[in-house]
């Protein structure tokens, strides 16, 4: 399986696209989609949304995973990272992705087995399960592979409840 | 010229098409764009995005006019709002439409000339100004048709202000 997972923003979107076969994982892509600041938003929803979209066709993955944003800090910024993140899920939905929605503290407990890992925890069991040789870089990629992850540990289960829930 | 003014919502998005003839203007077509609840809000945002594009198709306006966010009450709300209000951008920008934003308050004050006027209000002069025999239906058509009359009255005085600068 092939899964592109996302960590959505208007100045920076982090990618990451990992294969599973079995139970191991490599990564195919990863990096992060950079708009300029001071550009309107409607152009920097267009360069995220051209940006995923050629992401999508290029790797030909079966599943997205994005995830869930919550604010409390700043609303503003809220807002207009959910503004980025609907984009997201547009090009996914038309793709026909499988679209999964995970929260912070799921994709922590999914890939270091701990809801409250700190960033640097996290980005050396991302490197660890993906037996990269080098923490992955921009943070925004280790972010979006770390969803990617807990969207292939989480996989089976949904499919097994499903195949449950159709037999 | 002619606007097409929205007031974006995942679950309804108001949309109101009119044209400004000189000083006049007159409602070409508004209405909403409703989404089913309990549908995955991917399939929400195709839908709104297939929607809005159809109606630029179709009405070809030069110019787009949304409302600014902005929430206090509600975070998880607003924030899949402006989800649907990214969507909305996205639409208008690949149809190189010119894309103004506007806050409430703006908007309030251009079309009844008082920034804490009451929905009855807003309403009543929206059916005055465009010349209709009852107030236009549903309330989210009516604000879409209010964003789209405040754009006709603010953008003399952009393109003025544009063409100064230009000189």
């Amino acid at each position: 399986m092939r899964i592109i997972g996302i960590d959505p923003g208007y100045g920076r979107t982090g990618f990451g696209v990992i294969d599973v076969i079995g139970n191991r994982m490599k990564p195919v892509e990863y990096g992060c989609i950079e708009t300029k600041p001071r550009t309107p938003m409607p152009d920097r929803l267009l360069e995220i949304y051209s940006a995923v979209t050629e992401l999508i066709v290029r790797h030909q993955p079966e599943a997205m995973a994005v995830e869930e944003l919550f604010f409390a800090k700043n609303v503003t910024t809220g807002l207009d990272v959910a503004q980025a993140r609907g984009i997201v899920l547009l090009a996914g939905r038309e793709a026909n992705l499988t679209i999964s929605e995970y929260k912070p503290m799921q994709v922590k407990q999914s890939v270091a087995g701990y809801g409250k890992a700190d960033k640097k925890q996290m980005q050396e069991m991302v490197r660890m399960l993906l037996g990269l040789t080098q923490i992955p870089k921009p943070d925004d990629a280790a972010d979006a592979l770390a969803v990617a992850i807990t969207h292939a540990h989480t996989a089976p289960f949904l499919n097994r409840v499903e195949r449950k829930l159709t037999r």
